[in-house]
């Protein structure tokens, strides 16, 4: 079994090297900016790490795994222009529009979207992708609540926006596994947990979310009821996951 | 054989009871504000045709034929984005953005990808969605290409632009009818010429493109030429191709 650096060099490595369409041309420049290095890669590494611990191939798993990066990237690249959040900086970067204009921005982002689509239908059935793109589908609908202002129901809101593609990484790492569908649900709720784990916590490291609503002890204290769920969840899989326990406790600690 | 008109019909049916993926909630709004009829569905229209025409059925060409007008409005309504052209009016209306803001326009624009590839996935096998995303994937690069200057070379710039959807239009028809690959070269290289035509009476009628580029009657001798093209590939293919015939004639002398 791969430790989750490991797991995270493989993810790099492929990522550098992806070939993206020739027609691209020259916006390979802001969707290969867009795609370096600097994030923490946790949904293609929890995508690989269940794809292992499911007795899977890791080499296998990675066009998903970069397919669910490539999406998170375009995610962020939107994000990011001045329609939407109008952020500046990524990563302690300039922003892939602040670099490249946001006409190209815009196309970049397109363009990962289309091909992560491209690296999911590599695997020769309709299932991978068709997971991805139902994932970014709900992801698109929680940003859309989030700058409409529909934010009341915070847990919604955090379930489309992080919760669908952590699961989506989780269905990837099954699909590629092979895992039948009746066995999945145990695992894709392990994902949903890990996902609002890391979603609240980014809440209390950039204080506001969460910890703007309910206070900072209350956030604090659902991220380790989120934890402690994750693991339970793991525990009760028929499977070596002390990879994803690892994961699980990183998320739980990390500090940035 | 269905009409255009009876084409068009179906394609305007089909898309007004198009399901989407419910967690889109209000973004449903801007998404089917962009959907509505007003366009000339020439790629969908086409599809079907094509599918018709090689021994396929229409209904069950109709997700296709949609995915590819979903396609093409997502790439208006980015199109039309201050980012990029900053067009405040679409065929007579307000654009996407204008009535509903940029940040929701962007959002619909990228959902009614990701909603096309969905729609691409329903046929079971990978072959429909590779298509679409590798045509989508030329024309974000044709689009780069404008918007970064690059149209020394507007043959080339057309055929990923215009080009690559129409060929895409064409391919799914003859995916969905079942056409052996080693069958597709005649009926794709129409599908080309019907491009190079439609975009340069276009270019014609708005006196921009291959007219600023080699006059009035350069651009007319060439859409003549894709016409006669276009009418000879036809006639080499050993299917009744009346209904594409009608197609490119319309093509040839429409004026709006």
């Amino acid at each position: 079994m791969l430790a989750p650096d490991q797991l995270r060099d493989a993810v790099e490595r492929y990522l550098a090297t992806l070939e993206l369409a020739p027609e691209l041309g020259l916006l390979e420049g802001p969707i290969r900016y867009a795609l370096e290095p600097g994030g923490k890669r946790i949904r293609p590494i929890l995508c690989l790490a269940v794809a292992e611990s499911a007795g899977g191939d890791v080499d296998e798993a990675l066009p998903a795994a970069a397919a669910i990066e490539l999406v998170h990237t375009f995610s962020l690249v939107h994000d990011d222009l001045p329609a939407m959040d109008d952020d500046a900086e990524r990563r302690g970067r300039p922003s892939a529009h602040v670099v490249f204009g946001e006409g190209p921005a815009l196309l970049a982002g397109d363009a990962l979207l289309a091909e992560a689509v491209r690296l999911a239908l590599t695997y020769g059935t309709t299932g991978i992708a068709r997971e991805l793109v139902e994932a970014t589908l709900g992801m698109i609908g929680g940003q859309h609540r989030d700058i409409a202002g529909e934010t009341e129901d915070s847990t919604e809101l955090q379930a489309l926006k992080t919760g669908r593609l952590f699961t989506a990484a989780v269905g990837l790492g099954l699909g590629v596994a092979r895992v039948p569908e009746a066995e999945q649900a145990p695992w894709r709720a392990f994902g949903e947990e890990l996902g609002v784990l890391f979603q609240t916590v980014d809440d209390i490291l950039d204080a506001d979310g969460v910890v703007e609503e309910l206070g900072a002890e209350a956030a604090r204290g659902r991220a380790d009821d989120a934890a402690a769920r994750a693991r339970a969840r793991l525990e009760a899989l028929p499977a070596d996951t002390a990879v994803l326990r690892e994961l699980v406790d990183r998320l739980a600690e990390r500090t940035v």
